[in-house]
């Protein structure tokens, strides 16, 4: 296939070796694993996890977990807090497969109980320190009340606790991926050990992937959770969780214009191809994506005082060294390890593999 | 309808007035009108810009002329700098319609004559101080060389000298914006006096939104191409360009959280539905949108204090005043007014409209 625009690169080896890592991770520290789906939006590169032997998938929304289900997973958690205006469909896929949904607060369930007529697993989320959602784990007295009232819903099953550790990825150092995680871990093992008693089957569900990634102390944990790790990116890069050699995906985007009297390339690519994610720069600039030149078999990949420093809604503005520029013509093609994966390929809506394949991801919302 | 995630609600009469006011502004000041349709992307649309007497139309990519030119825009100019690698589809476009394409090296002019068979315009992209793309105004020498090889191509037709100033859209005032417009002006009254003689219909193509809405000095200036204010948005309006009360489309989302402990609360709505751009906030942090909550008919436009500071990839976090989180509670809908509207259309691929009515945008890139 000729490439003449913008255009999501999947190479399928890299993902499938990252795949195959966290699997092998997962049975080593006899966890569950889980992983999330909402990174890759794929029913196809859903199929490679199933080669991989996994069972069970997290979504974020209900929408996505509708996809899949029509694709064959069984076993679903929806990770984003329980949208009660959307109980009636959330019901109906209870009654299609094994369906977990997240509550934080008595109106969420309160709602799920008055509303439910099938049989639904029920997680309270726990808020580790990332201060998005979840209930703080110290606050025992409404986790006890939630629990009083699952108890008296024959059909919501109370699966366990479950904690997305994001403030990981707001992390100096793998030191401080390690203590937040580290300290998540505490809090989670807290509340185990409290309800365990109780609730002789409860999970502890954890893991986002930088802790997943470089963290081996998973202890009093069940199942874990990540989902970026499949493609990986600069963002996980800059944090100390992975080579560079380990991101699956690259945007191509031709190049328009060089302008040479400002140092910089202009590429057809922007916005809405990308998404808008950032991380500072050596020079504490905004970095948006990092080059790679192609030559022949060879590829290049710029030091960082190369980078994209700017996107508008089609336009990728790249700040080139003056030695840097002959790479440059306008007409040819390079390539751009991206910030945030998720972000991009949920922006690109479809892959072109490795393989020279177009793999699309779920249509809508 | 029964809403029940994150949806981009248009205000049809908002639009149509925003619309009626431009074609106005653009008749009474002799300017030819040709609105961008990269901000609504859609065909629906623009069936109501045909209703208001637009004939011709600016597009951001080669795909979305292609898009329009099924549903009857037969007079379209991609206002990307040409993309050498898409020539051969250009050029079956150029078959069909009365096609412009913007120039801004040899490279580009080149690859065109060589592989152009049809008809079609040329502009010379101009940069008059916004610094993404084009030809620094005072750079004759080039401007006159490219000249001399379109004169060299019977199918090539110069059209004129078009500028983006974008740089309005970083002003800090309106009289910021005035003076950035009067800049660009002088620049494109300048080459305009230059090469005038030579070429008398070359024209003068300028006009995004900040200028086209407030300035009405467009002497010399042929043609105007503003896109955003068919919808507006807060960037618009904290530049001092429109009213809140001129912003035709909002996102309602459900309300997942109330984080009383932390003055927040948390939406279903994230970066996938929003994108993720943002101004300066009144305490200056970045804001992501502004909340309405509506009771009953009448609608409460929360102040500043209350906003949206942080999205994540499904979830918007609102900062709330004490005073203010009594109007939330899970599973209520809120109004958020977005801050760069063409992205979060983009984003969301389809509106609701006031009259009830479901309008799709072109499906991909």
């Amino acid at each position: 296939m000729e490439i003449t625009k913008p255009t999501l690169l999947l190479n399928k080896e890299i993902a499938l070796r990252n795949i195959a890592n966290m699997v092998r991770k997962a049975k080593e520290l006899n966890l569950e694993f889980r992983p999330h789906f909402k990174t890759h939006q794929s029913a196809e590169i859903g199929e490679w996890y199933k080669a991989a032997g996994v069972k069970k998938i997290t979504v974020s929304s209900l929408t996505m977990a509708n996809y899949f289900a029509d694709f064959g997973w069984n076993d679903i958690t929806i990770a984003l807090s329980i949208n009660i205006l959307q109980i009636p469909e959330i019901n109906e896929l209870a009654n299609r497969i094994k369906l977990n949904v997240l509550i934080e607060n008595k109106e969420g369930l309160e709602a799920l109980q008055q509303n439910i007529s099938w049989h639904t697993g029920v997680f309270i989320k726990i808020d580790t320190g990332y201060n998005r959602t979840g209930i703080e784990a110290n606050r025992t007295p409404l986790i006890d009340q939630l629990l009083e009232m699952i108890q008296k819903s024959p059909l919501l099953q109370f699966k366990g606790f479950l904690s997305h550790t994001g403030h990981t990825y707001q992390a100096n150092s793998t030191h401080d991926i390690f203590s937040r995680h580290f300290d998540a871990l505490l809090k989670m093992k807290a509340l185990k050990a409290r309800y365990l008693s109780e609730w002789p089957e409860l999970m502890i569900s954890l893991g986002d992937t930088p802790s997943c990634s470089i963290c081996d102390n998973f202890d009093g944990v069940d199942e874990i959770r990540p989902g970026n790790f499949v493609f990986y990116d600069l963002m996980q890069n800059k944090l100390g969780v992975c080579k560079l050699s380990d991101i699956a995906v690259r945007m191509i985007c031709p190049v328009i214009a060089v302008h040479s009297s400002r140092n910089e390339v202009v590429i057809y690519g922007g916005g809405v191809h990308f998404a808008k994610d950032s991380i500072v720069n050596i020079d504490g600039k905004p970095l948006f994506g990092r080059i790679i030149i192609r030559q022949g078999d060879q590829e290049i990949l710029l030091d960082e005082k190369n980078y994209m420093h700017a996107l508008s809604q089609e336009h990728g503005i790249l700040r080139i060294t003056p030695r840097d520029l002959n790479y440059f013509k306008p007409g040819m093609l390079i390539e751009i390890l991206p910030v945030h994966s998720c972000m991009t390929a949920n922006a690109m809506k479809e892959y072109l593999t490795s393989e020279g394949e177009i793999i699309k991801m779920m249509p809508d919302f």
